[in-house]
């Protein structure tokens, strides 16, 4: 029986199997992700990212137990975690945070998690976390949660595979430079203050309320037309308590219902579907015209530049005139 | 007199316009870069890396001032600064951001800023601005520093463009997963605890150390061996004060004399060559390709795809075996 057969039957091992095929980027995933590909759509991605030092772990433990709690049929209502760590490319420190998540997590076969570390390519952790998706979704995971560190380019990258990406702000972290807040509220459709039980946590929750008053305007202005529009709500929790995931899940389920009336769900998995294509042919353009050229003629062209007898630039030019065999 | 030509003479303006046609990726800058490269190599390119609230900002404006206060012959020994924030696909951060710099560093002709905006490209980032250091090399700035926020892909990314990575941390910031802290040691050069005078910056020193350690056990046992070894220095700061500047200067230049006689300078300068024309020729065959291809033709497998028809993969094998122009 293939892989994505035993996957489809519930088997656990073969998706741990597969998810490190999509890792190593090895052929096999490739083609057990494509038997997998109609089984897909049924899960709704969560990305959650913040600063470190926020609590998005722990917020992400509390909002999997709190699902797999209010599941009404514990069987379908499955909870898969991704937490992606970009940067670690060695995976020391992702199996650190496997064991404290087991802690609170372990003995409940509805919830699923692995860990991710970057390999350092580019662009190569967006590509695979975008597959392990795939993966957890064609194994029938109804929520599928990404937890992504820092506030950076993978994170925007990461953002754009989930259907409802959830920024994690907390006190303190006001005194760096506000620009970032306003960046990061671009991607947010659920914002959240955790440790709100910590001083200068209602003026975290008004400085994000302002930010992204000024990042959106428009969104002020067309709630006053009739079509529908989403404002991200600003909820506080305290996680380490379990304190305010109810109505975090509430405005998880509030950012559904929109994402399938306003028909923004169907534009976003558009977008993603045009993205990963493009992504998937230029890398597999990049591998043919690799193999097409000798190697002692691509180093002929780095030395070149290193020698700057001529540019970056012009040696891609020559690559691609000469198509040199030499 | 083109472009290139007018930056050579030092003209500010001129490198203004060029950057901006690198941000926007048009044709002017490629042409004016390919000019411009031979005269590249003279920069020493710090990297400069942490979370946002450890004060990264205030660091990198007073590394600049100090390098400016040092210098011997003030009109060579010049600094730029490239501020990328990741995070802000729109650019009102950015110039945030600069205001608050221009009141410290305005009035030094040898100081030039500039802040770069992320347009959400996957890799778009770490590829303009490894062409806005090459632009600021070229019009003979002698150091380069680039600032990025957080924690993620593109700092790895962007570290791979830099001489010298410098990763600043603060107290506090150790109740996340230390995962973190491991991964982004493999990049670090030297390692900085900022706000040092805050309580538990001994600890937060202590903690780096040890990930140090456990992250590259083997500068341990090389340091027996007469071979050149680079093992990271954790140094502490108060860049608000201005204390501890001089030894991270001395740090730095410790690591660039290391550069040179370890040639590990001459193999990560080949590295980031092979890189860079990895990027450009994936570009380049994709926009080829897509030229090549209509958009009905591509459009029709994207609806495939959404319908899951077929595969993302299979679509792209498709794409690539018929070339179809249909």
């Amino acid at each position: 029986m293939s892989l994505a057969k035993q996957i489809l039957q519930g088997d656990r091992l073969s998706l741990a199997r597969l998810l490190t095929h999509i890792e190593n980027e090895d052929p096999q995933g490739k083609k057990s992700l494509s038997e997998l590909f109609s089984h897909t759509g049924g899960a709704h991605v969560l990305g959650i990212t913040g600063a470190p030092g926020t609590g998005k772990s722990t917020l992400v433990n509390q909002v999997a137990l709190s699902l797999r709690q209010l599941a009404e049929n514990k069987a379908d209502e499955t909870v898969a975690i991704v937490a992606v760590d970009p940067s670690s490319p060695f995976s020391g420190g992702a199996i650190l945070g496997d064991r404290i998540r087991m802690r609170d997590l372990a003995g409940d076969p509805g919830i699923f998690i692995r860990s991710m570390a970057s390999r350092g390519a580019l662009g190569g952790l967006a590509r695979t976390t975008h597959s392990v998706s795939q993966a957890l979704d064609a194994a029938g995971f109804a929520w599928i949660l990404i937890e992504t560190v820092g506030a950076g380019q993978a994170e925007v990258d990461i953002a754009s595979t989930a259907d409802t990406t959830i920024v994690i702000d907390a006190p303190g972290f006001g005194d760096d430079i506000q620009a970032n807040k306003a960046g990061i509220l671009e991607i947010a459709d659920v914002l959240v203050v955790n440790k709100a039980d910590l001083p200068g946590a209602e003026n975290a929750r008004r400085t994000l309320e302002l930010a992204l008053h000024i990042a959106s305007p428009s969104t002020r202005m067309d709630s006053d037309l009739t079509e529908v529009v989403w404002t991200p709500p600003v909820l506080t929790t305290v996680a380490t308590k379990g304190k305010g995931i109810e109505p975090l899940l509430k405005a998880i389920q509030d950012h559904r219902v929109y994402l399938n009336e306003s028909g923004e769900g169907k534009q976003r998995l558009r977008a993603r579907v045009k993205h990963h294509l493009e992504v998937l042919l230029r890398d597999q353009l990049l591998e043919g015209f690799l193999q097409d050229i000798t190697i002692p003629s691509f180093e002929k062209h780095v030395e070149a530049v290193l020698d700057r007898t001529y540019s970056p630039y012009d040696a891609v030019e020559k690559l691609l005139q000469n198509q040199d065999k030499s």
